[in-house]
């Protein structure tokens, strides 16, 4: 007969903004955090008889992400995602698989105040946290960064590319190349001090956008990825997602001018996206689903 | 020697937006989708040279979008996504692996007008599309919606759940239940009528969330993947994402007034996410690149 | 002496969310509303010197949109927001203006369900309502939507427009006409029925669009506002922002194909926005405030 | 008889998105912007016939902000604004008044880099400004900002407000006082450097929230407001919108332990609104639609 079966499950509490000041003496720190936790395991019977014996709300894994920033501070995302995994491991029988993740929002003390306890918000990107334990005591991390708006004004050059029926792109020498850098990596040992290691990180990839001069953005993205794992020894793998943020020379020949590729229109919609890895070859290949 | 190399890679044109107007007799329809496309294969030597010999520029893989759907219109989604898969494997000798995901915004005929040429946009899900399309002639094709945002005013318990240290959720007989739902389902075999077929899926996923008395979010998740596979003898699997959109019932009593679940404060962030598959275990298990 | 001096404020909670569940018999219905609130008054104190004695906290606010949602249920977003502006100027003797704004989202039952209790957010356009009142008993009350998208796939044409040094535009006679209608009316006298009222409005401004032939959206613009206030008798003015939703036909050409504005690219940005009023001229003109 | 007349209506191309590159010797600069423009005057005819001939098209419109850049280059928001403004009621004799709303994205040079073309977008505030400008001559000029996400970690208190029966919240000494904040200011006499003028703007808004002691957000903004005025003689006045970004000390007695002010849950909705002006009493006052 054709039965019907429950398959792979994962549940837990999403987006929870925590916002932490450590106050030493008359100096505050900040850490703003938006965290999500999933859990897996032994969760069949909620599923198939609504038992629910063996489920830890999402209530409390809220209240668990405020109980321990309270208790251990929060000295990095990495840190703190591989502390809330641990814990619902060690506190809840039929847990198996801990997933959290972090989106860390940066600050900086504002500039020419006098008081030391006001903060600026960056906005630039986000750095972000990927955190898998087992009861087993596997554990991977993963870090990374999004949103990081870059553009390199010259020194970009696409041409030589295949011609289907349906190619009409002008080959160019000059052009403004774009992007808004998505990139992880795994860290095949546990970093020393994570937030060096994110600075670190987060410096290679700039240059490396910066100071290759591109036949492609692909080539871009290779360059990017191999930076960073020549930069840092502990790094085995780094994944990037670049959408081309198009920005198209704008066309002035209509009113009698010339564009010297000085104005551009910057276009939303569509957008070529580069995804590719980078790895050591001689890392130990990590399973797809420290990624996911 | 610990060499770096580029591992795998994909790209392609991201959000193309593409209206069709079918212009029968009098009478017009309209479908509007947003299209991107991924393509993989021989890619190394863009990545590691900037030689771009292999490379079908974006801005192609758009024209194409437009071209195909002037020769063949768009009858559905799922049957766009598959001829535009299949063509860039047919063109491009390099590439050997075409992913194509689909967005679908609905529209329905303005009530109340005369005008046979006038349209709504209905706003409410929107349907989705995953065709993965390899060069040996494997092809996998997923249907789904996301955004179908339901609620349950009664007829949702939650009780009996896990008490750990920071368990505070008091437990409730009657809450509100709400949801948007983000569903995806593997067709086993091709459907004959996309459209009907998708609006078949539509209305199981819709009544079982409704008529199901629920003890969990987690049972009313399988129920409605359960009641899915049900309907349609011709899928294989369906995942599932339900955020709880919780609608707490706002505490009166500081104002000497009761609140018989009448007045809910309808929150953002965090929510409860729970994620599900439900398949037929007699059914060959799809590769999990099907899904991504 | 170059004095500097408080000019105009005003303060409040913005975006209560409430949602209401009339519970009559077996048939649930919902109500679900965004309430922004904002209060002017004696207000000098807080801004100057920090004394809040005339402050009510805007958590205050919040919890009486809750209590009056408690004690009254939500008969249209009209009411309610005429029932909150009078209770603040009621209770608190230093505010002498409150003005309650409100979005309402749609909710249908849910096809083919048995459940009379299980519910369809329709996600097309928000209802809205501004209601100002004053200490002196003068209060006005405006009906609204925004974003209700709506496109005709012909019968718009588009010519014999100014020619400046940079216009390119080609004059078309048969284009693609679509919008995100944001239409606010203002009711002379109340509504008796505030539902029927937004029925009937609505309707007029589909039913306009539709079966108007256009020569400009500009043109549709002012049918639409006339075609509402005729259906109406009891509105005195409606004010229009229609975003020009582009719809271009994609050029087909470079590939020796012809587009018989069959195949469109929905275009982001820019857009054209045209803005306009109608109003009946014998109505006494509204103030400005009333709108902002 | 009731007639219906067309009131006061307005058009233009919204949201164009211009990025400007100077190219002097091998160092670039990037300016980058989102101009909207709204034009008004003897617009009936397309209105109420149909009559194009005195519409300027929104895609002309969209030309002349890439001419004009091309010709001028874009030394300021403020410049480029009034010169996009003065343009069209030079070439239109039927546009009586212009309106040009600027958003500008700032970005730095890529810290360590050695190319002198790389940049990176800032993502904090975005820098504003609204120009309007009449055929007979007269001009305003606002400069803003908006979205600058501050936060003060002490130092905010807040007590002695108004009791009403739904008030419940508890008094502090001692809270997180966060904004983002939306600032406008009217330039009574041009800058004679726009960029300085914004710079100096925005640091004493910075440090006048950093250094107020604040017992509400009201005195905050007030404080702004004036030390704004106090830094620049030039400036008539100041509009500023400050929504209060609640930060929640998270409640840990449930699991026996204390928050000193330490771990808190930042909020999304609702949130109050604080919105003021403050100006200088002898300046006189601009009209209302310089600020629209």
């Amino acid at each position: 007969m054709d039965d019907i079966v429950l398959g792979p499950t994962h549940y837990g509490k999403a987006e929870v903004r925590v916002v932490h000041v450590a106050k030493n003496s008359d100096e505050h720190s900040v850490r703003d955090l938006n965290v999500s936790i999933s859990l897996s395991g032994d969760q069949a019977e909620t599923h198939l008889s609504g038992d629910n014996a063996k489920v830890l709300t999402t209530d409390a894994q809220r209240n668990a992400v405020y109980a321990l920033a309270a208790d251990h501070g929060i000295s990095s995302p990495e840190s703190f995602a591989g502390l809330l995994a641990k814990h619902f491991l060690a506190t809840c029988p039929f847990i198996s698989h801990a997933r959290v993740a972090v989106d860390e929002y940066a600050w900086a003390r504002i500039p020419g105040a006098t008081s030391r306890h006001s903060f600026l918000r960056l906005g630039q990107e986000t750095r972000t946290t990927l955190v898998h334990a087992d009861v087993d005591g596997t554990e991977s991390v993963i870090s990374g960064l999004k949103d990081l708006v870059v553009l390199n004004s010259t020194g970009s050059e696409f041409h030589g590319f295949y011609q289907d029926p349906y190619t009409t792109l002008p080959e160019t020498t000059d052009r403004v190349l774009a992007t808004a850098v998505d990139a992880r990596w795994l860290h095949e040992t546990p970093a020393e001090d994570w937030d060096e290691s994110y600075a670190r990180a987060r410096s290679a990839l700039l240059t490396a956008f910066a100071d290759t001069y591109s036949f492609s953005l692909q080539q871009t993205l290779y360059a990017m990825g191999e930076h960073l794992l020549r930069t840092d020894p502990q790094l085995a793998e780094v994944r990037l997602a670049l959408p081309n943020r198009h920005h198209f020379a704008f066309d002035l020949t209509p009113f009698g001018k010339k564009n010297d590729n000085e104005v551009f229109y910057a276009a939303d919609r569509p957008y070529g996206l580069i995804e590719g890895t980078v790895r050591r070859s001689a890392a130990a290949p990590a399973s797809d689903r420290a990624w996911d």
